[in-house]
């Protein structure tokens, strides 16, 4: 029987760890080719290379892995692995370990995520996966272990088309996690707290920070309760941003 | 009374023929502010600068109009144009005209719409235009009068939170448009083409390029549809990227 071809990929770049840590998951079950961008390329969200070319270098990084790094963005990889690189279609896209939430509203920032999307949209089954720390690190050896149940089980089961998975693992270890809940992503925002610097020159620039809001802490199906509660979050994640609740409001304005 | 505050953001950058329009139909309704890429910044998604510092720039761009440009994405222009640079909260945000179509999945891939889905996370009534027109001298006189009706009755009835639209425009004279309808997104993808090249130095290099598939070409409530049969189409759009379709089969997982 032929192994399942699982292509894995990330937004933090081909030499982060949380890469790593989901190639050894992957290699156990399935044939893994690695395409992931050559730089870190956080906070991407769905961005795609237009105006300029593409370059993609194999690499030596994960033994005995084909693995390539890509210069453009996390869609941008799934994309040029589905269509150029692959000589067959990948039974499963797998995006992470993310160093960091992709809870909430984070998903629409998100390059990891959107990478899965976008392998949704290519129709294939696709997980993005992150862990609630930022830290170069950061022990992802419990991550590790749900995100091969996970995987097994996806494979089993498969997705609906058209939809993927984030799961977000809570900053615990194994023994501290109560279980992995399914949620819908959490209604919340960043505060935007931008830093206004001078440079030597004199003049301003500014980097983004900020804060997030839970504009429904009481809700016990969100993705962010569950993380705080210590469980693993999984939401089922789609492309059609078609705010259906609105459409019968607008056939009422005078257009 | 004090006019309407409105920002007025595009992908496309400041010296695009499309924003110029836009600003047009602004300063008829309202105090105007632009702050937009100082650059071509298509494809971009929600991506936003999280790696690097952000600068402004003062431009005499526009006549008697207050604008910068912006070293960052779209959705940075939102971010910072709402947190740092206006002194109060804008009454609305509109983003565009977009040259060529954000219609169906292209609302995930866009700039232009993603400064509008900031706008709607920020809970400022946001409006994303697109002219099915990707030429740099499209002509903007139909879209602007629409765009000028629309834009009215969003500052008279207002949005509901969270939501923003995301309007078209078929490349259409006055006389040819039917309408303007009400749509949801329309389920479609590029299938993918990548150019691949070799360059002077005998390496390879790739081009993204693509054709749009529409996977329902019978259902007559989608965007495609209503731009095919000579409407303007809106879209209601929201960031809950939830399937929600998927939450009760995820729960009969065995995880």
């Amino acid at each position: 029987m032929t192994k399942p071809l699982i292509l894995v990929t990330n937004d933090d770049g081909v030499s982060a760890p949380g890469i790593r840590a989901l190639v050894e998951v992957a290699q156990k079950l399935g044939e893994v080719v690695v395409v992931a961008p050559d730089q870190a390329r956080s906070g991407m969200g769905h961005a795609i290379t237009l105006e300029n070319t593409l370059r993609r270098t194999s690499i030596n990084y994960f033994e005995g892995i084909e693995a390539y790094s890509c210069s453009g963005t996390p869609v941008d990889c799934v994309k040029l692995a589905v269509n150029v690189f692959l000589d067959r279609k990948p039974d499963l896209i797998i995006s992470g370990i993310n160093h960091g939430s992709n809870a909430s509203v984070n998903v629409i920032y998100s390059g990891t995520m959107s990478a899965a999307v976008e392998g949704a949209m290519e129709k294939i089954p696709s997980l993005g996966f992150s862990l609630l720390d930022h830290s170069i690190d950061a022990n992802f050896e419990t991550a590790k272990k749900y995100a091969a149940k996970i995987i097994k089980e996806t494979l089993k089961r498969s997705i609906p088309d058209g939809i993927c998975l984030n799961v977000n693992f809570p900053k615990r270890g194994e023994n501290e996690i109560v279980g992995i809940k399914i949620c819908r992503q959490c209604h919340g925002n960043w505060t935007e707290e931008f830093d206004v610097r001078i440079d030597p020159s004199g003049k301003e620039y500014y980097w983004l920070t900020g804060v997030f809001i839970n504009y429904e802490p009481e809700a016990t199906d969100t993705d962010i309760w569950a993380l705080d509660n210590n469980y693993i979050s999984i939401v089922p994640v789609h492309c059609d941003m078609t705010a259906y609740s609105a459409l019968e409001k607008l056939n009422n304005w005078t257009l």
